[in-house]
């Protein structure tokens, strides 16, 4: 049974494997004091025409997430999130666990504006009320939808204005800045955002985000935060040779783009087959809105996430494409398209 | 320069990138459900001799203990643990950041006894203090000691006797079960720890710990609190592919017996030099007092942690030998104390 | 400028003053180890007709509040509240400070009611999000409706089938008791939640909450918790000889009915002059809609908060009325409701 | 039984209590924004001398330890005591519970200086540590001593030096100020140290403690934290009111030298009787070291700690003194020292 599922349900791209193997007698330092990492940290800084930001490399997005809000936010303040967002409600509460509340907005499309901040912002008026501080988006957000230049230029003026932190959480920025729809760069961010991290493990690698931090007072200690929940990796060149690899050439965004013409070819698909999709989603992930009856007969032969019901009879299910997508298999599922005028 | 700083300064054993290669394109389950995970958990329970315990895997040291402990105790419980206790010193405050405060216990070796844990006890009468509730050991211990069965038996009664949960942590806990001094296997720990984890980067594997929960009441939920802590790897398959590798033969062990016969020939070829250990270790971490000028000498050679001042001009150096360590490397080491009677 | 803003403009009501003055002299234990707080706990349990739960007093809502949930959950578990609940939106976060998320639940009159549970339960089915574990109620709630009894049976009922622990914010539990529309006794509470508090601050005490806990499962070692929070006073006589006073005849209910009985004046006068109101509310707050025009007159006699937007010109202000508002005062203000008509 | 346990064994000095009563029906702000808070808060700058610091009133002196050093405090930075430190052992790890760990120094006399600050410094090197941040000391201390002003300027500096946080414990300041081998002022405190509180709970009020913040970056936000950790009083005009008579004139002090005065007459009595002291304590706290059969026999008539065992047969016991000792009794009891050579 094939899976669109995630797009994590292979390994990592045979490159890293080898950079593995070709590295692995090298004996070096430990907790990310190593060359690999140090080499790793160069590139980004490289691709993203910036040496004045700090990178560290971490795990998994929660773990990112939950350290980089945390070391970022006084106690009394809170993070502000769609109401759609990763933070608020798929990772077991791991920021409320760091102490800081996450104010809720809703949006029509996962992406945060300065209109639905600053309604929050006026909410909280003293201090009997957490004190709103800090900006999480994603990007892509988490139903596929991406951020327009213009709209984290917004953003950012409005964060300025109202010191605020802005903060993008990047599991799947690769697939975001390989969009059809896309007008940014890596190398905008950070005069866009104050931190924002580039996800590796939906992206190829096995493990590994890396956090890059523009604003300077971000920056101070940040290591320690690291430590203090466990995520200095005392083996932590396995981190530094996997965003080596993926940053010593184009390989990065080269995965992306294979990911992003994965659900490309999907999306003109059901688009032809007259289905619609419960967002607007120019990157890897698709909401096909299907019929019921038919979910039950693709569940025989794939595996993919039913997102929510839509109607009495019909639900948004979730397709996600990645590096490893073998286009054979698209082609395959596109055929059962055919069997939809049956239902 | 060769490395005896530590026993996580190369990559994984070969056989464990082998098997990460040969699984790579395999599609499987995200978050620990996948199938080599459940292939670990069983082998590691076959290996254990126990079906009714709970095993997690986790990413490193640091992680393991602090996710343990914060899921073991209510706010208001406390840790207990050797002044040496790598929680007390070395882990930026992680159990603390959880909330729990770590009574220091002074020992002569680095292991926990009755006597000193019924001291901590008697000294926390009432409400006005933290009670004391999780006894934290190490097997290795930090200063190379380890338990015989007969002292965690003891250990055990005392923490029956007065409702404490005894935790062990196996960082090196191979090196522990392989020494020559040892009496205990892994079968033996659930009869006698409430959880401990066995420790896998400090040998042979690239990141990863298996925590193996005994006592029923611990067990609940854990992988909520593995999640909320970002624990729980979206690619778990990386942490299952390889304990898969180190315990479906006897490669888990024959790592540590390595790592420790590289160390006897060490401490083999000091004693016969004349060498004074600060402390008595018969596991893979050694200790010996050099006069400071010999071991400003070694280091230009050698990478090694100096550990503490001894006397005037003496200090304690740390060797720790590993998996990787090549015996050539150890004989060209052990030639180098010839020029000791010079200082 | 009469203030109908709070239930706390005032001191503490005259008996508890003079019990202060004539208990003053007697040396007594300290941090609640007193012949008085150990009197008031006996009055309270014969009031509620209950030997067997714990009672513990504590100086305030949030404090109570925040001390009671951090006791009762482990770290994964949230409590799920009204959109409305105090500890929602009115404590920076003081829960979330501990560690714990907060599930807001839409709700027309402040009320939870199982079917609105239930529905936050089937959102939350694994480790990757908290697990809803304790339920929020507040009697009188923020908004003024009181709890049925019939009503606290059915969430009492779903809480035991869901295993979920019922907490309810007494804060202003008197004015809810002594409602016209309650049906509940102090001894009926016992039987239908996990724990509650008496609010002693709102109710004629200069401060003093009294929490019951009355599932044995929550009791151990809650002084522990009370001391780690900062909430066991050296001179826990304070909130002793308050509640002794309070409850060693019928105080407590008299000052609430008296509350009631002003609260009631205004809302007659108010239905009267043909007001709406925002909510329903048989307790001590009230939330007339006034014209805005009329507001601004009305503030330049009275304080009192204007609570939110209604419509383009009219506004929902908050009334609330205590043991302490003059009734000659309540007279006065309804004469301005003569006015009105010219809005 | 008359009592010498400790110093808050009675209620409030008789002035606060007729203060509570003359400004009972006044109708007040809430949470600390009433005219006796803001009153309050002047006459303490008054006598502090300073006008650019923030002072905010608290209930005791746990919670204000609580609040203050996790508010002053980032996630990976510690707090540095004296082994006998209140917030070491006596606070139930209220410190820890907040996320920071407490480093122990060893000291003689309960005073840290700057050695011993140095040492726990050279210590922590690294981010695999915590970051010692903020030096807690108290004064009167634990076991009686006071700080000299030459002291003071020492920590100040090296503090200074090393960009640490010098807080003052003063819960019993008063004490402190009033000893006759005092040479600081009020009003020397902020050049000395970044925060500190008067203590009112143990000289004279019912509650309160009167936090000071000096230097400016601890000082934004602070009602946030209050509020958060439940310290934001409804009728914080119980804490204004009691902190306006303290120093609405000279009581504050009067109640200190009383309670001086009568340790001064214990100490001598003591002294005459050939009594040794535990500690050199010129405050309100003694620790004569006497037979245990005699302490069997004084406890028949008297309450006191045993403090600790000093030998095979003798022990010290704490004597404690207050703005509410009586003469008489104090008389009463050193006759009983003439029974001393008996045994």
């Amino acid at each position: 049974m094939y899976s669109f599922k995630n797009d994590y349900s292979e390994g990592a791209h045979p490159r890293i494997l080898n950079a593995l193997i070709e590295t692995n007698f090298e004996q070096e330092g430990g907790y990310g004091e190593d060359r690999y990492t140090r080499n790793a940290i160069e590139l980004l800084k490289e691709k993203i025409d910036r040496t004045d930001v700090d990178i560290h490399l971490l795990s998994g997005g929660t773990q990112t997430n939950l350290i980089a809000i945390s070391a970022f936010l006084r106690p009394h303040e809170a993070a502000m999130a769609a109401s759609t967002g990763h933070i608020l409600g798929h990772e077991t509460g791991a920021i409320e666990a760091t102490g800081h509340k996450i104010l809720s907005i809703e949006t029509d499309d996962g992406k945060l504006n300065p209109s639905g901040l600053k309604e929050a912002l006026d909410a909280h008026t003293d201090e009997h009320m957490v004190k709103p501080k800090l900006v999480y988006i994603s990007n892509s957000t988490e139903i596929g939808s991406i951020y327009k230049k213009s709209e984290l230029e917004q953003l950012r003026d409005f964060c300025r204005e109202n010191n605020l932190i802005l903060y993008m959480d990047g599991a799947r920025l690769g697939s975001a800045l390989c969009s059809y729809e896309n007008d940014l760069s890596l190398s905008d961010l950070p005069n866009l955002v104050d931190a924002f991290y580039i996800g590796g493990t939906k992206n190829g690698a096995l493990i590994g985000e890396a956090l890059v931090i523009c604003r300077d007072s971000l920056k101070e200690d940040f290591r320690y935060h690291m430590k203090q929940k466990g995520a200095l990796l005392a083996k932590g060149r396995l981190l530094g040779i996997q965003f080596s690899e993926l940053f010593r050439d184009n390989l990065f965004f080269d995965l992306a783009t294979h990911a992003n013409k994965m659900a490309g070819i999907l999306r003109k698909a059901l688009e032809e087959a007259g289905v619609q999709f419960l967002t607007h989603s120019p990157s890897n992930q698709l909401f096909p809105i299907l019929p019921d009856a038919f979910i039950a007969e693709l569940e025989k032969k794939y595996a993919f996430h039913v997102w929510e019901k839509v109607s009495e009879d019909t639900s948004a299910i979730r397709l996600v494409t990645s590096w490893a997508t073998k286009e054979d298999e698209v082609t395959e599922f596109i055929k059962e398209m055919n069997k939809l005028k049956g239902y």
